[in-house]
């Protein structure tokens, strides 16, 4: 049994990330090659030749088909052989190489690594804020040596803010302020509202105004390992709640988390924001800001993974913060259980 | 069954090596933080936060507590929790960290690991030259990635300065003086005496005098891992023997090798002296030289444990120069056998 | 049961490598040491001392004998005790460290790993043309972290050579003209007759003239793992034939794969010549080019030993093009098990 769920999309990586160049990415313990045909559909596949498994990452791309660079075997984009090493000899077409389903939604390459006939592009989780009319979205990717379910019980419990980002985004209220955790069918929410405070430094700019604000924090997580979090601030008394606040300045963080391995992930992390959506200057110091915000996250992580290898007879223990992480752990091994059993 | 005894005291560090910046060192298979309180007692924890088990190695001493830098649990010196994360949450006072007994003493920080009610400090090694007046000590460290075992059958059989410490403190008459082994209860000894020889260069500037001495080397081994080594010379027919030498100059050479893994270790060496102990200048040298001479050990050991892991068809073989190794590990494994079978 | 054969010779050095001073080189999951005796006769034994198993090849040559770097035990030449580290003490000539069957042929010191009464040197595999008046023969030495056959699987299919070597050798006319695959005892051959074609740069410089050519590749796997190919060129016309073609110029590729693990391998190449032998500029310059070739070997092959382990589910496969390496591969399979047998 698996640490994820194997009927789910998972990012890939990047829209931007990959192109004609085969890129080399191992997902849920599978090594895969990535590349783009020249309708710009991506192509996803074992990274291994059929033949003497050579990577075909380290292949030659030629049209819409690779070539393996060891024998010169050709396979198609279906994954299906096209030449043989010796361009004579009848083609086989039985030799090919497993292909994998792949959908681009949301400025994102998804790709499904279960049973391929259940690979529904209706299941990618909905980031809509990646890609909605009104919205503006960029990020980055980072690889981190940590158990992909170790990032989503840190981003459904913020209060790691104060310690891990206290040189940048922490903020005492966020420790003084209740959370509430709930679970809505297969997603799991927590949510903080912090009325009436001083707005940190990023809020403060973003806003371009002085005076109190309302401030939230709304934690999603959506299966198999997004968490999408709702975060911005309203001017008090604008009339902002929990349910509808786009009085004020909105952002949407968005963390899609991919095992790599047991122990490692591809950590894929960005923000949408529906103010300032053309100030191409505020997303590259979003991204700059961030990714050094992001760094204290892999850094933590790296070392907490470190200490489950090096602690064997401790365990993770669970406090009232942590609820959020808790209940998502607790869909991700119902939605495991429910697809082995429907096996 | 471990290859070390569980209900023993190892040296942890230098006394100079823990101060109020925590320390991260793995103990016998045991990730531990160490760091000073206030009043300088040493404080010894599981390097494992109980929340969410990052190393507490990272986190911040606030007083004598230290608080996680991932989401702020705060625990007090005696591992319990004092504050949680959301500081206002009332304090689970179940939530704690495992503490480990800590003795100082001849200028070491000694850690148990074993049951904590047996941490009797009467029974840390009398390493009296550490901390004796009339003497003064000092020395180094190093980390070996060897059995600490292979250490104690080196420093018991010093017939290998020849070899390995050939542009030192070798002398061809450790080879020609015949040694004597004997164990007398928990101790085992292996005493050289060499009459009217030339004194090596090292302790002809020690004695500040020429003409033929009485050398004498006396290494003792005290459970669970130093050894401790009588070595100097006196003019001869100053009538120093093995059992009386205070005639000369005479130092304690001091060995205490901690089991990190199996196969890794933590090497604190050192020389008391009982001759020029205000000379620093002396010291100095001493530490200088000496830690060039146990680096030789270093590099002798780590190819050795490199061998035996390739060579897993071969074992060490003892001849008459190793009676000495030979006995202090039947006392290890007596005492080890004793203990596990009062469990 | 091993993936290599135990009762063979295996290359273990270039003759030019192995001196006075010892060389440590693990040869199929076995630690040795080599080294020269004045007569210049080669010593191979286990590469750990007899008494506490530190690497001999760190141990100091007296005359024919090595000294242990650790406490001075002296080694004959035939691995038995000759001093104890107190040379006073009597000699146990039970002592002793495994020796290996040597013999120096073809420019190779070869090694025996199994029974070492069935050591004879007329199982060498004749690699005449390394030793054989009016040829002259170099070559190199790489360490390839690959299965040693993955080298014979890539000798024994040329076709490659368009795709790994497309910046030296390679040359379409591989991949158009049929082999032809046999096997002869324990002996395997993939012969490619090319006759009227153009000889690639590397064969019209060594030809001396312009101007159609018949050439000529024939691989010939001689257990337990080499690999000699037959490879030259004459003028069109001048009579020669896949039998007898020494009309123009003719060389013998040399390659002698030795395991090192199950994973790693030594990998000894050159090429002998019948034409212009006293050119040392010829042998320089073929060697700087035949390495670089080489390297694009072991850069693949490493990538493909990446991709097996990577792949644990996939298997390779073989085409019509792979029919040498998997006739030799059949053939080291049957010795192995013939041998296994024959116990």
């Amino acid at each position: 049994m698996t640490t994820w769920l194997r009927n789910a999309w998972y990012v890939a990586a990047w829209d931007a990330e990959i192109d004609r160049t085969p890129l080399a990415r191992t997902i849920c313990d599978v090594p895969m090659v990535f590349y783009r045909k020249l309708d710009r559909n991506v192509v996803a596949m074992r990274d291994a030749c059929p033949h003497r498994m050579l990577p075909l990452s380290k292949g030659l791309r030629e049209g819409d088909s690779i070539r393996c660079r060891y024998h010169g075997l050709k396979l198609g984009s279906d994954g299906l052989a096209e030449e043989m090493p010796i361009k004579t000899d009848m083609v086989n077409t039985r030799i090919c190489t497993e292909t994998f389903a792949i959908a681009e939604r949301h400025r994102f390459v998804w790709v499904w690594i279960g049973e391929k006939d259940k690979a529904d592009p209706g299941l990618i989780p909905d980031l809509w804020p990646c890609s909605h009319a009104g919205w503006t979205f960029d990020g980055g990717y980072y690889h981190v040596a940590a158990d992909y379910r170790l990032m989503i019980d840190n981003l459904m419990d913020l209060t790691h803010e104060t310690y891990v980002h206290s040189g940048s985004i922490g903020q005492p209220e966020l420790m003084e302020t209740p959370i509430e955790t709930r679970v809505d069918g297969d997603r799991a929410y927590v949510t903080r509202w912090m009325p009436g405070i001083d707005a940190p430094p990023f809020w403060r700019a973003a806003l371009k105004q002085d005076g109190p604000v309302d401030r939230w924090q709304i934690c999603e997580f959506i299966p198999p390992s997004a968490v999408m979090i709702d975060v911005g601030v309203a001017p008090a008394g604008a009339g902002a709640t929990l349910a509808d606040h786009d009085q004020g300045v909105r952002g949407m963080v968005i963390d899609c988390m991919t095992p790599e391995t047991e122990t490692t992930m591809h950590y894929f992390w960005g923000m949408a924001r529906s103010f300032d959506i053309d100030d191409a200057g505020f997303t590259a110091r979003f991204k700059h800001q961030q990714g050094g915000v992001f760094l204290e996250d892999k850094d933590i992580l790296e070392a907490q993974q470190g200490a489950i290898r090096a602690n064997p007879d401790l365990k993770l223990n669970a406090f009232n913060i942590d609820q959020g992480g808790v209940r998502a752990r607790q869909i991700i091994a119902r939605l495991i259980r429910e697809q082995e059993a429907a096996q």
